[in-house]
């Protein structure tokens, strides 16, 4: 269907032309014309796909979370077959951090959409969902992984989710340049070594 | 001095205005005008303070920042005169997380100004250095209170300030109702407790 595949493909160059603008300019000055610019297509065209700012924001977000999903998927498969659950939140956590050019589009595409959540319902319920969606995601790892013993029995499986997803908080350390790529790593393999304390004891892995 | 004070009313003001037209449009539609009509005075009269929008948001974020340290200021006067080093930390973590309408203010601008700062160097360079006086700070207080054997020996400063920073990443989560901030509270407490375990062995509070 090389129709579909087209649409689908001018979507893309649409979102990655909005991401540039974002990373140039700032959503600050996002405006269909300018991006209908930078894909090099007409305002008209670009109408055609997205009827408002709004709408083109958030399938540029929804594009964003796919990439990152793709990105984790990639990684997840060479974690090989039996991945340790330890592995896999790492993988999750270090890919919404900005440490290389498409990890820091999406996160950059995140922080302004939060922004734009604080003053426009739609966008809070929809970035709202996305978030619930990836908390559900680690806790149920936290969850299974206290079940296999890797985490400490006594460790509260959402308190411990709730710190896992605060340590997104390194994107604007990182953005800032106030912490290093390397230091952000390494306080995350730090944290991570303390919250799987289970594996020291039955040394299954 | 009565035409100092009226001047720096008059700044406030306006910080005070910028800051609704931020929580109710959000900062991509920040303008001077719009400012200017929401603090109820003349453009030509704002331009008098602020040249640009450059300059009004540094000044906002500058407002910001010190409203901030008043409210921490008065948290530690209620904490009394040797306050525990822990007790600090949470107050300068908390201070920062949009939990009253003052430190939502202040955390919105700041989330604005980080977006800011990814395509404006003077933006970068000023939030830069704010966020790295907050960082010292920080790190001052861990080491002293390694030194003091709240916190154990073992653990590294630099890491685990770092650790404390990430956390202000509940702001975003928070602001989109992910986390409940009692939630957010219970984290950050557990948190501290783990770091703060110098305290168990010598039982000095």
């Amino acid at each position: 269907m090389p129709k579909q595949v087209d649409h689908r493909e001018r979507r893309e160059t649409i979102a990655r032309a909005l991401w540039r603008v974002v990373e140039r300019r700032g959503v600050a000055h996002l405006t269909l014309r300018e991006v209908a610019q930078e894909a090099g297509i007409s305002h008209g065209a670009l109408q055609h796909y997205f009827t408002s700012r709004g709408a083109m924001l958030a399938f540029a977000m929804d594009f964003a979370a796919e990439q990152t999903s793709l990105r984790v998927g990639r990684g997840m498969r060479e974690l090989g077959d039996r991945p340790h659950p330890r592995d896999v939140l790492r993988l999750m956590l270090i890919e919404t951090l900005p440490l290389h050019a498409d990890a820091r589009a999406a996160s950059r595409m995140s922080a302004a959409y939060v922004l734009e959540a604080l003053h426009d319902k739609d966008v809070h319920a929809r970035a709202r969902d996305g978030m619930l969606q990836g908390r559900a995601l680690v806790e149920q790892l936290v969850r299974q992984a206290i079940a296999d013993g890797h985490i400490p029995a006594d460790r509260d499986p959402a308190n411990e989710t709730n710190l896992l997803l605060a340590l997104t908080g390194f994107t604007p350390l990182i953005e800032l340049g106030v912490i290093e790529p390397q230091d952000a790593l390494t306080a995350i393999d730090e944290h991570l070594n303390r919250l799987f304390t289970g594996d020291d004891r039955d040394a299954s892995r």
